[in-house]
């Protein structure tokens, strides 16, 4: 009989790890405290799109899905920055055409995972909500039943997202370091939708920006033609989800702050007033692993701020990186959890600031002119030293060197691109001055 | 019938608080997780005693019982170091003989708020653990009975303590920030027994530090001649609690390290294999209130390392602290809430920080000749101008400047003695250059 592993979330971090322990032979059972996404409908607000780069792209590609996923993915070049006054820019993120983000439904995504672990082996249980964890042991309550009962779990793994039951029992536990902390922004999705003739209504391959230095929209294309708009706005202030109260309130910001993309937003107001304001939190916490018996992956352990476009691609590096581990230390668990989570943690720590981070640039440093000249450069010294010079931007989203690396690479090169700027400087003032000290 | 407030924890914090609302008339209901400690034996291992200064001072003399807390406390003038060969050194912690500490035992003084508490009229219920919180209504079990009920609470203090409940249900609603971090140091009690005839083997009035600069060992007075010994030691490493593995082991090192300590000890071993190991936690979040319904205070809030002796006082000083906001704000119970929250976060952040930086003065710089110059000159300068000059120690310790001002005031200080410093060096050079140059 194979080896047991227990993994609770069957989203989509649970799945894909799911499908990479089911092919290496071990009997998996996966616990979903919510219904099969498969039968039931899809809930209003929860992100519908997601941003799938070279990361999770390569995680896939261990599991074999990488083309039939990209097969339903839109391709996104760069990204169209909305002004004020309707007028529009692409910044291209890549001067490599093969560098672009796809953007992918998150249901679907997660519908094929389902059915690949499925097709392996692995046994999901829907509407089971863990409880806690006991040696060896996984306890469940089955929400349409009410029945609580433990079954065996040798080996669990926590993939069951920002909110984990099973990192709360860890945080029950002694010596277990817990960060939680909110942002002041909410955000709540909105909606583009097609044309008559099932065309996009804006440029398809792009993630549009509107950047309004304290608050945002953003939209992100999808298959049928739609766009899935999302609007982070502060929950308190002049201009803020509080101040918003009525249909004319919302009407009136749009129109004043967005007026390019409130012509294509027919069902604004409805949406407005039926999508729920979501929360964005993000979560440090040490150490990922119990023993040889419990280890966290994905949101469970570093849920970020989603303005890096990372949480996914993190989460599905993740299950390679443990996949990898236990390819090389099964069945010496405590070694493989061990392993997997000093390879990770420093990592997605370093995306976590990123992420913080990339938010105020979302907001506004994309219209900057420093911000601008920056890219400029980067661009340049990418074009004349393609392999000892990349931007951050593309090497958190279009390399797989460690995160943490990615920032330590880019502080140098910075470091080295203010030395040239100041010698070069010098140079002119120099050259000024033995110009003008000729004329004196 | 007058307005019910439930406290939830008859430690410290609580069942000061629990006075001070029993005084202004409120109906005080107090919910403790534990048994009554007047009737039960004490537990093995929890902080024997405490060091009381100037703000749990105050905060027990608004309750007007200042002088009878006082009466049983020992007062520790300063810190007693011993070095490895056996010497001693009292460092006096002030010029003024009435700025001392003073060790209480935390039994004697629980069960006195306890007494004052019921005697105000307060009514509290013991084995009574929380469950959660609903609008208005706190549930609790008793562990007794195992029944669960949901009592009346319109106002819900939450005093109890690092792993308090009340927080964990706070922590599961939106937009709570928490933190939890657990340092690589692990703590155990030990004893040092009177004298045949009752008095105390070592100097009474000081805190008796062995400083070892990974590890440190410290002893406190009791009033029965006893001392209560903290040995505080990593969990792991070649020092560690993990290294400590036979009676061999145990009293090879404290003979090493604790010399003229372990001649005082003669139930070490005993003590060393039935004391439990404690791990040190610290704890931040925000926000401290729920609305005008729910608050936190003490260790539920603000848990804090008790390197600076400062976390009873700290926890006082918010009792203090919430009775001045209801008496200038009450019914309004959003503003008190608010109040007293925006007027104690800053601060005990501030105290978080300090007292983690005094574990590292505590365990080494106490005998650094650096520590003990800038010791002497904030000594001196304190002679020199009283109401201008205090130590951080001092500002933190004997007086009740908030604790951030007491920072930032040190800071100014530091700035201005190093500014001091370096324009005495620059005189000093000045005249050197101009004597040499005379002999030139």
């Amino acid at each position: 009989m194979s080896e047991r592993i227990v993994v609770a979330g069957a989203g989509l971090a649970g799945s894909l790890m799911a499908v990479l322990l089911a092919r290496r032979g071990y009997d998996v059972q996966v616990y979903e405290r919510r219904g099969d996404m498969r039968r039931e409908p899809v809930g209003r607000g929860r992100s519908i799109n997601l941003a799938l780069s070279t990361r999770g792209l390569h995680a896939l590609g261990v599991a074999g899905l990488r083309e039939q996923v990209l097969a339903s993915g839109i391709p996104m070049h760069g990204r169209m920055i909305h002004s004020l006054d309707g007028g529009t820019e692409l910044q291209r993120y890549s001067t490599d055409p093969g560098e672009h983000l796809n953007s992918v439904s998150r249901h679907d995504l997660n519908v094929l995972l389902l059915n690949e672990a499925e097709k392996a082996g692995v046994r999901i249980h829907f509407h089971e909500k863990c409880l806690g964890v006991e040696p060896g042991r996984l306890e469940v309550l089955n929400e349409e039943t009410r029945a609580v009962r433990s079954v065996d779990a040798p080996r669990i793994l926590g993939a069951d997202g920002a909110y984990s039951a099973v990192r709360a029992w860890m945080q029950r536990r002694d010596r277990f370091d817990y960060h939680q902390n909110y942002l002041d922004w909410g955000y709540k999705e909105l909606h583009i939708p097609p044309r008559g003739n099932g065309r996009h209504r804006i440029f398809t391959n792009a993630l549009h920006i509107w950047p309004r230095h304290d608050f945002m929209l953003i939209a992100l294309p999808n298959l049928d033609g739609s766009f899935t708009c999302t609007l982070f706005l502060p929950f308190e202030g002049p201009q803020s989800f509080a101040a918003l109260k009525t249909d004319d309130d919302v009407l009136r910001f749009f129109t004043r702050q967005f007026p390019d993309a409130v012509a294509h937003m027919p069902t604004l107001v409805e949406d407005y007033r039926h999508n729920p304001v979501s929360s964005l939190v993000y979560i440090r916490c040490a150490p990922w692993h119990v023993e040889d018996r419990v280890a966290l992956l994905g949101d469970a352990c570093h849920a970020v701020v989603p303005f890096y476009g990372q949480g996914m691609n993190a989460a599905f590096e993740d299950c390679a990186a443990l996949d990898e581990c236990i390819d090389a230390l099964a069945p010496d668990w405590q070694k493989v959890f061990e392993t997997y989570a000093g390879m990770r943690k420093p990592n997605t720590d370093a995306l976590a600031d990123l992420s913080l981070r990339n938010f105020v640039e979302m907001r506004g440093r994309v219209v900057s002119p420093l911000y601008l000249a920056k890219k400029k450069a980067d661009d340049v010294l990418h074009r004349l030293f393609p392999d000892h010079w990349s931007s951050l931007y593309t090497m958190v989203t279009f390399r797989r060197i460690p995160y943490a690396e990615a920032v330590e690479r880019a502080r140098r090169q910075d470091l080295a691109l203010g030395l040239a700027a100041g010698a070069g400087g010098l140079l002119l003032a120099g050259l000024a001055l033995r110009f003008t000290s000729r004329f004196r």
